[in-house]
């Protein structure tokens, strides 16, 4: 990729971000600000800033995954600091929005807290947000700010194409009735057929998944934006091994892995969880059959074409 | 309905909603507010309000249909001499919300006109905005005002069951592959299964309809939030009628019918199309087999809660 | 002129304005930027810019003439675009602005239609605004952002001069007792004597002009800002040829021209009608004895001023 | 005039307005709230205020003429004070607005500082604002709370009528070339005709009045908004002398009266002064042959009206 | 204390606070509000509010100590949802405001975090605040609502008079060189001198406390906002055995009591350190020699005067 | 100090610190902005600027001494026209801030009006403030714009070090028990031990001085931060005299000295008053013993700073 001219950026990784911070500061050839946050005993974030920042514009990597309460204050502090410190702009990189499913009122008296966020960064000075694989897309409508959602869909296609998964044998399946979307372009990338598994009541009241479309005798894609607990594959597996699948791979956006999900995982007859690396899995939460691929040289084009006026649009071919 | 306290309560119906003002300002029993509006010879809006408002809560009733452009600009005219006149709130009623499926971004350099509606209409002066069947739920949290969004469903639903259309012999058909979720909901009310018309390209880059789930031998109810041009029901219905169905019914929230429509569902098989009457059609513009079912009851007292502090909730039971 | 140095600026003429933007564009020697802009069946705008804008000063061209809610809202829909897609700056060039005359609370509940658009303007993010011959001065400060008002007035007596219409035997006329300013303006220039139209209502209740001021034997100049239905210019135009002028001419900054002002312009004794080109009118509204003066050097020298940052000053001389 | 019910409103009178708030408060029978206000040796100014405001409608009076900087802040102050003292409203009642003639930018580089004042009121938390006779009534639109603007003309007329100064030997004389409305308003009320006192250049470059329209033999009304230096009124009574008027009285709605107002007062022919008591104005700079009549009442009314939320509208008739 | 008017008024208890919240229900006679939040295994905060706000009043009660940042979040969520539910008013009850000594850019590139705070509480929508001792008075105007900032020295000065702790053999001790207002307003109280503990660095460059004010064989009262890990009073006790004094107290209005606070407290020769239940403390950091005096009844008082709009100044003698 | 690139940079000396202008003028090298400044008989004020000011970044001077409220005037004026004029940044250099002692609630229903300033100043459109030794650094907060707030001890520690007042016969006094941290900052830098003036009510409720540390035989230096009316140092020297210190001196940021402030410091045993040049002082208010020392040097390296984005830090060492 090209190099870029950064005489004028700063880049600073936060503390959720750390290592992908490190991977896009290499990508683009240029170092780390140099900062440091920490937590005194009752909780308080202090943050230092060790280079000027005056007149500079300057980009800040933080996934807001678990604690997600802490990651938002710290960058949205960071945020203040930045405005205080009279840099000229202050870019937000977001591999993973927090909050981001809570994007509706579902039920009476329930709080919109993706748009809370959005008003929180807004209001702490925010120039421009960058993402990757937005739960919903309508979130980029929660800000007047721009907001760059990219893609991780054409990185899964490429990867399970490469490894032959591709055609009229293998079949996406969106383990869900929501995010069809995003199996739909999977589908397409591969030149696949789709299925859904949508979930209905017995007569007990239980939740029991059913598929809707063909799957029996096909390699079984799952498509999810964001892996947590690991139930929905979980369950998605079981549903597709008894419709006949002859193997099943699962791939998601944002692996937060929380619970039991390495548990889940290991159990289930899915033989490969792929995710990126857009937040950050401490060893121990790590499935066994989990492959990680990097959206660390996307973000950082996005980051370089940014910085230099470059139309983003290619990033979306 | 129990009837209203509307001391300090002032029901105004715009041009777009005239006849459906009249008919929420019956079940209130409150009369509508005296008002005029014409346009110039320019274009310009001039509006005549001929009563006071001062310390009233009003109530506005626009929705916001075709010539979109034009009801806006209305609404926002009597929003802003609603403020300038000193009314204590003033509340939008919204049957029918225009631009809304500009609800992101979908390619580079498009605007997200249905949040640059929202910070227009919160601008010019809003308290709280009362809907019917949003395209996208997300919508509302383009707003940092109160929204209540009434659902069209339960109506339908209520429809159908009254007519017998229910239980294993039906099947809810979702036209599309997003709005799934309303066809979950409808399927649920009626105790029948659910299928999907996903579209994929044939050789020759034709898109293509073609069925996921079973369908053969039942009776279909497709159900969409907004009946435009037509073309989608149209098309489902030649899919589901090759898929051997028994007969077809088809439901939307919102009945535009611009273009041909009227034409393109009065060749089709669908037995009966049913929209409520949150948009006014023009008596040429009607289908034959069109049945109107009226939301005027569950805005009104959508509108009575609101007035008198009463919760929504039970509306959405 | 001088050529600009266009590097970073982007040109784009909407829909209202095409032919005036391609003036403009010429006499910058700088292309218009590739858009489209179309309207749906159900009367919704969708716009589709076809070059990137990102970190650029992007300059639209939008009068706001009829059908004024239409242009409005393709204005306010680019402007978020723009926004959206990261430009620099969002600079609206708009030779007639739309609603300026409901710039004040006339009667009770009245809106302030112009100050509503100056709010729409400044929400969807407007930076700056450059207009031609506002109704009203007062309108600048609608605005918090800076707001360059040109004037037509210089345009006209560089033509009337050059026609020898000036000095004693020609009269300027203010056709109503608003807009003094304007015919001031211009006797100033003309060295010529100044006369207004006053009106009454006569012993049955009708409206009637009367001259204050010597007209008789002279040749007579009516001045107005917007020649809108040419009533007023009709009228005016009866009461000085009773009054014993010896010629009639009449000009106006914005031909707006909307109902039957062709048919009366063409009947009345006014020997020469002159507007600018602010507002580009259909061939079949145009009077026979209609002269239009271009504007777009005047607009698009004051572009070149605004994008390099030299004085507006001189353009006031 | 019906006494208002005023368990929730304080009144307040601060010092620029403090025998017209006693006037206001005998026609409202409710007493003036407790508070003062002084100066220190540095300025600055330092407020108290004596009783509770909490959850009361609060109404402030304060003219805004010399010393303005320190009227305006102090009312700035007092709004502030309010707002954090959790007052229900706080509505400003401001007889004289000042700086109400910066209303545009009249040559390069000028602020607009009418709208910089209401900027700053309506920053500083003013929920609405009562105005008498604005200079121009643009300037409500400067304001997105509701403005109401009293008029002083009808006040005015009565005076006139009364002292048999009506019909047809009267001419209502506007003494510039602005400021015609008000002129044609007071010379309807009175079924006068209409002149007007334009000014042009002679050859030496000095400013000379003439007169359009007739006014010989008749008495004169010259009527203005404001009265400050008194030349204008004094240039005009000159050229209404030359040209034979019988006698010449002036009125103006605002008797600021700076200068040696009262020397060329007392030095022209004009008969009698008429001003309001928006202003109030030190004994020794008032003219000899002053008439001052009270907007008292009229403000008291609308105080009334606002607070019980009557309409405005039999004010204006 | 009177009963309050509860009609409209709904009280709830955040997680930091529900004892006190509980106290002050009790007080006020008034029903906590019915509502659950949970934190998710990805750390996302889930608010459930089981009862109807519309149109009601709403107090929110909650601390922001130790986890601040998920404290935080639960109330913007909190207050976002209220908002969202229509509550007339939504006013917060901080007795601990966490961050709030991050009150100024004390080295170059520090954010002001307590500037922030504020800046999200009024973004998220609140309408008033209630604190209780800030510890910069100065953080009220970091706010443009109403913010009322209650004392707890006369709870403190009533707790030691009734002690019989006051007199001239008492001496007040600030153990820092700022919150002296404190120190002395305690010292007021209690007809008591003062003295100050000041710091120096000795030729080892260690920080040394010495003593300002005479102390010898006096009963000592150190007096400080904040007890957070206990060096501050450590190391004052230190100072003030080897000056002599006869016997050791100390006070805070808030005990966070984070790390090893208990065991320094313990340690220490201080006879008993008092605190307020401002912040909930877990059994097992509580030192032995701990008394914690309630400020519940202060605030629920507080509480009931902002509802009934009484003055709060009677609350301040 | 290095010469800047002014290319871009225009700076403007308001009313209030012509001289301060002129000294900050010729250190940077860079010609003051052309503009005037009157004040009509009604007490408006108007501004005329004389220059282009388009795309630069433009610095105002300006200290709002008295008359504090025309001094805010003009600055906010200036900023409007600034803003109007299309200056690419509006920095505002403060080197003293009026009302900075109102910058908390007091006592009930106090404004704070520090804080109304400050969003006076914002909402007029400032970009950045410089100010010189705010009285209470939390006002840093009262802004979301970046504030850089130099110190003037440093300068006063120079000047003292070279007159030899250092070490441990002389003592840093803080005339009131607030300021400390500036006394604080005083001794360390001249490495001299501390000692404070508090104040106590005598029988007959008379305040009374009494000084709490050690002075006897020592040179005294007081310091404050606003040198007012001149009591505190009146009251102070006469302590310090009573408790035999050899010798007195005084320093203050801000020399405003109003009202008998030159005879009060005339009558004092104070050997000579130190002051910056923040505050410009007519001859008559000078006391004898006056020594005043230059705050331009800084002032002037810190604009170059903020206008070549060079970091600030150097200043603070």
């Amino acid at each position: 990729m090209k190099k870029w001219a950064d005489g004028e950026a700063r880049l600073f990784g936060l503390n959720a971000s750390s290592e992908l911070s490190e991977k896009i500061s290499k990508v683009l050839g240029t170092p780390l600000g140099a900062m440091s946050s920490r937590q005194f005993s009752d909780g308080e974030i202090q943050l230092n800033i060790e280079e000027t920042v005056r007149g500079r514009d300057v980009y800040l990597i933080q996934a807001t995954n678990y604690p997600v309460n802490d990651h938002l204050w710290e960058l949205l502090i960071m945020i203040d600091a930045m405005q205080r410190a009279s840099a000229k702009t202050v870019n937000v990189i977001m591999p993973y929005f927090g909050y981001a499913r809570q994007d509706r009122t579902a039920a009476p008296r329930e709080p919109i807290t993706a748009k809370l966020v959005a008003d929180m960064l807004t209001k702490a000075g925010v120039t421009r947000l960058l993402t990757l694989d937005l739960h919903t897309v309508q979130v980029q409508g929660f800000f007047d700010i721009p907001v760059d959602n990219l893609f991780t869909i054409p990185l899964f296609a490429k990867y399970y194409r490469e490894k032959g998964l591709m055609g009229d044998d293998v079949v996406v399946v969106s383990p869900k009735n929501s995010g069809i979307k995003r199996a739909r372009s999977l589908a397409e990338y591969l030149e696949s057929p789709l299925a859904i598994i949508d979930h209905e009541e017995d007569d007990k009241g239980r939740e029991r998944g059913y598929i809707i479309g063909e799957v029996a005798g096909k390699k079984a894609i799952m498509v999810d934006d964001i892996l947590n607990t690991g139930t929905t594959f979980f369950a998605g597996a079981e549903v597709l091994e008894k419709a006949g699948v002859s193997e099943i791979y699962a791939c998601a956006s944002h692996g937060i892995l929380s619970n039991n999900a390495k548990e889940l995982m290991d159990l289930t007859a899915i033989k490969e969880v792929t995710i990126t690396d857009s937040v950050e899995i401490p060893e121990e939460h790590r499935p066994k059959r989990l492959k990680v691929i990097t959206a660390s040289t996307l973000m950082a084009d996005a980051i370089r074409r940014i910085h230099e006026n470059e139309p983003m649009s290619p990033l979306f071919k």
